[in-house]
């Protein structure tokens, strides 16, 4: 029990929205990974699950997750632990990513750090002094509604200006894409991660727009580092691990001139970080690291 | 020794800038101070200092001050020590209000919070899980350069958004005062609590630059608030404490429509929150408290 991977296993959410049925996707995965190890039911000593959503880690209950599922107080844990008979541990998905980095990645020995989560939305995972901080009411972190300067106001919201996520999450940046439609030769429905790849070739519209979430990300970043004074933000997510993305940012911060620069890392483990985070969290679930 | 005000005494650092007259002066009022109370100079036992700077907590260094002093790298804490042959402990100005707060003020009790001092200058001092967090370069809670929504670009940086400070610091308020010029009968060199003073009794100038400040600090509160998931924040500092700045932000904020709404209090110690902080401080640093 060393913390290396044996065997994975995917199964996707799409057509359910239930926790009953969560679970039982993730029985039938866990009994999938057992015979490929062949390893008997009791060889499981704990079991680590990540949550896209405000975690209750202590009671070990989802308060509420925004994309998808829609799930309200669901005691993720206890059901966990009557489906496996084995301790169980969860936290909010990002969290996890953060552990992961922290633990064998990016941030491996650095004791205060922000691990920044872009794909669809926007999220951080916040450790400080070796700890996940998650703050009072588990929303530590969810900086997808930060307000910063550069970002349009909210349809309907006249006084109110945009929010982070709606200009640099995926979704977001897809939307921004399509009112360049007379400015560009390409489709109007690609993805964020096509549209920076289309930026490296010198699409002068893609450019303009990975300039934009370039100099927004880096906004963020800088006002988080003036909050938390950290030496390190980790880039994770499809939409943040973009080489284009990273390099743009990266310059787009040095310009902003803190006091104390960060350094700005990619994630080492991309779309497995949060994997490598609900490992080390069963681990320490299991008591098998000190 | 239980935290009472026995005497109190000051002097003002205008007319020099260099660290040496000041722990003279220092000394000076020491000695005052114990005659006063008829102490022996052997009855002090610590002494705590507050730097308006970023203070190497650890090494008791004043690493740098941004107003009047214009300090680099001063061993006050030594200085401290050799003018007293007590020991010293020394601590940025704001972080001692912070501590003053928390120990028996308006965060007593709560162990995670931010204090805000707005005055000439902005900053914050944070406390989490009951302890200062002073950052990696001893530079958190440096917010009066954070990027909001809504502060005009800086002069001569014209894709640079203006900072915090420049719109809600004494200075930056009294600065956007003199914009109004044409729309106000009240003089053009106002401080930023007269000016709140004559936003109460109805001035339009006065009460449009208490809105726009008090939307920016509210600004400002709520990024913070995503970040860490504190409940509380405390308004300190000539300017943050000013009654109507304070009922314009506890409005602007609940309009913001936080997921969890942190309170917003103002601080029981005023001007004196810093001494009370290090009293504190100076209590710890003579092994007092435990």
């Amino acid at each position: 029990m060393n913390g290396t991977e044996q065997a994975q296993w995917e199964c996707s959410s799409a057509g359910f929205r239930d926790a009953d049925t969560a679970v039982l996707c993730i029985k039938d995965g866990v009994r999938h990974l057992l015979e490929k190890v062949s390893a008997p039911g009791h060889a499981l000593s704990a079991i680590a699950a990540g949550a896209p959503g405000v975690t209750d880690v202590d009671a070990g209950i989802v308060i509420a997750t925004s994309y998808l599922m829609g799930w309200r107080d669901v005691p993720l844990r206890a059901m966990l632990e009557d489906a496996f008979h084995a301790p169980a541990a969860i936290d909010n998905d990002v969290n996890l990513a953060a552990l992961g980095e922290s633990w064998t990645g990016a941030a491996k020995g650095v004791p205060d750090f922000v691990f920044l989560a872009i794909g669809t939305g926007v999220g951080a995972g916040i450790i400080l002094n070796g700890e996940l901080f998650r703050g009072t009411n588990w929303t530590a972190g969810e900086i997808g509604y930060m307000l910063v300067p550069g970002a349009p106001a909210t349809a309907g919201k006249r006084n109110q200006p945009g929010t982070l996520e709606g200009m640099i999450g995926g979704e977001g940046i897809r939307e921004q894409w399509r009112k360049y439609g007379n400015q560009t030769m390409l489709p109007n429905n690609l993805t964020a991660t096509q549209i920076f790849d289309h930026a490296l070739t010198g699409d002068a519209a893609a450019e303009d727009l990975l300039q934009q979430t370039s100099t927004l990300l880096a906004r963020a970043i800088y006002n988080i580092s003036l909050v938390l004074n950290c030496p390190l933000f980790v880039l994770g997510g499809t939409v943040g691990m973009h080489q284009a993305l990273y390099d743009a940012t990266q310059t787009a911060l040095i310009q902003l001139n803190l006091r104390t620069q960060p350094r700005l890392l990619r994630s080492v483990f991309g779309p497995k970080a949060q994997i490598i985070g609900a490992l080390r969290l069963a681990l320490d679930t299991a008591g098998a690291l000190c």
